[in-house]
């Protein structure tokens, strides 16, 4: 740390992301990325992109703007296109929240919540999920501060209904309620079906998971026009050209061929129930996912050395060494062979104990 | 706007980029583009990293951040890479600056400026250039604010000696002087070499501008570990994945071909004095350049309409409609052609005077 920094960062404590090591091959499992490549349209178009890399991208994402709007179904005016949804995340707390203007989000949910409340100087409430690990609706009903709640919840994997974030909503007209659907595709629902109803309400939502372009940093917010100006008032004050050529034209690529998403996504949760019940048989408690992952415990290890053992086997998943969620371990559904590895390894370790 | 944007939202005036026109096909010399594409190695590692455009890109912009500290002759610890070089401004604005540690910088220069410190709560101070638009070095001499000095500067193209930096930086030893170099490739010298000599300074550069990845969105800050650490605190606090994976990849291959960067840079340079000496020819007045892009005004038609005029004639230059340079405009350096079409359509607006 430089003698330069001011206090607000000094007591910042960053988001803490998953390993991405270089030093050797692992299987994996532990930042939710896709087991597929991107589709050929996705690769084709950004290939095509990279000719003209000498010019500035399109403000406001140009073309994809278009295709996804198109694609769930509202006016390009509730869109704004994002460096990742992350980047959406972040300027909400920063256009909508505030010290005086306070955010309230679950104990356990995506860790960049609190990160972004603290970059913007944002005061927050943290609710308390349920002993399941579920979410009470009613916790969140005429509370009067900007909402944002992951659905399905990260680490969780757990999914509330559109009937109660209408309700709470509508209970909080003069705050944003946010909806990250950063794993919508994988068995949630999608609220973006409520905005014409909700004029509080933002979605956000990734390419990095079903779409298989973690690594093109593309995400979104849908929400009524005057939101999204809003936004675009951030990006504009930010970086106003956010998102590469490349990145761009990929996730227009990807766009243009939905049946492969759908496709990879239907794979994907056959693998999950798979895994699911393979677990579950060797005395796990696995929560209901609805996402690319699941939360997972066992009687006889625990969540620190899984992870640990794991690794050492040459598998990476995610342990959050956290209140409550200690003993768990959350393991990204990747390919069937990736799986029966995992499972093999995980049946090796508990039958030393 | 929303009824829901926080006070300090409202405040700000958004950073107003130059025009990107899709409707017809402009002789773009606006936003100081590259006439020359990528380098064929850029293009083709781009290409290569599409195919696994599925996994997250490196951390800390990986094999890039290695390969830009080899290039400027520094440690790796002494770079931050950015999404854009904007990103690296914004961030130190955040970073390093604040109410009560005001920054400083010149009433003519980048327009992000106070925008950045607008975003980030920053009080600032701007001090005047002289009248020949030229920066007195000692106007910031002791002045114990955190400086920002674009050299070469933008719009003017003029730029200062690095002893005068020097000086500059260590008469301030408690605040941080950030360099920002985004032109330096066409004739300005590089601070990079003053930084084991001052501890508190910045340098920033880009890749938009002579490594023709303006679409790619690729800049850098180097400057002291520490510095460094606090920069890369930000940016794990924001966006840890900010770069895309074929953007670290383009920008790799870009620096594995340095002598065709070189050697563009050579050809827009002989461009650039060959459109200077024609549009003096033409009465204009025209600052010394150390830019890609000239800054000029004539007696004869004033900013807003010699651009206007252009515009119609399928020409985009920018015009600034600001204080003390309103007369002016900023013309990029393009191809030969290009130039030779704007100052024959210069010819011909100035004969119907």
């Amino acid at each position: 740390m430089s003698r330069f920094m001011t206090d607000s960062l000094k007591a910042l404590a960053p988001y803490t992301p998953g390993e991405q090591p270089r030093e050797r091959k692992y299987i994996k499992l532990n930042t939710n990325e896709s087991p597929f490549p991107p589709s050929p349209k996705a690769i084709a178009a950004a290939n095509e992109a990279a000719k003209e890399l000498e010019l500035y991208p399109a403000l406001d994402g140009g073309r994809l703007r278009a295709k996804i709007a198109e694609v769930i179904g509202v006016d390009e005016s509730s869109v704004a296109v994002t460096n990742g949804s992350d980047e959406a995340l972040n300027f909400c707390f920063k256009a909508f929240c505030s010290k005086s203007s306070p955010a309230a989000f679950a104990d356990i949910t995506y860790g960049f919540y609190s990160v972004f409340a603290g970059l913007n100087g944002v005061s927050y409430e943290l609710i308390p999920l349920k002993d399941d690990f579920t979410l009470d609706p009613n916790d969140y009903i005429g509370i009067g501060k900007n909402i944002f709640i992951a659905n399905p919840n990260a680490p969780t994997g757990l999914s509330i209904g559109l009937s109660d974030i209408e309700k709470i909503a509508k209970s909080n007209p003069d705050n944003i309620v946010l909806i990250d659907e950063a794993y919508v595709d994988f068995g949630g629902e999608s609220a973006v079906k409520l905005l014409p109803r909700c004029p509080n309400l933002i979605v956000t939502q990734t390419f990095s998971k079903s779409r298989s372009l973690a690594g093109a940093r593309i995400g979104f917010a849908a929400a009524s026009p005057e939101i999204i100006e809003d936004i675009y008032r951030v990006i504009y004050s930010t970086n106003p050209y956010n998102l590469s050529r490349t990145s761009i034209a990929a996730g227009i690529g990807a766009l243009e061929d939905e049946e492969y998403t759908r496709c990879n996504c239907r794979e994907i949760v056959e693998t999950r129930e798979k895994t699911a019940r393979a677990l579950r048989a060797l005395g796990f408690r696995v929560l209901d996912s609805s996402t690319n992952f699941l939360f997972a415990s066992s009687p006889k290890v625990g969540g620190k050395e899984l992870y640990e053992r794991l690794k050492a086997e040459g598998i990476l998943i995610r342990h959050f060494d956290a209140p409550r969620i200690s003993d768990f371990v959350r393991i990204t559904v990747g390919s069937q062979s990736d799986m029966q590895a995992l499972v093999g390894a995980i049946e090796n370790i508990l039958e030393l104990k």
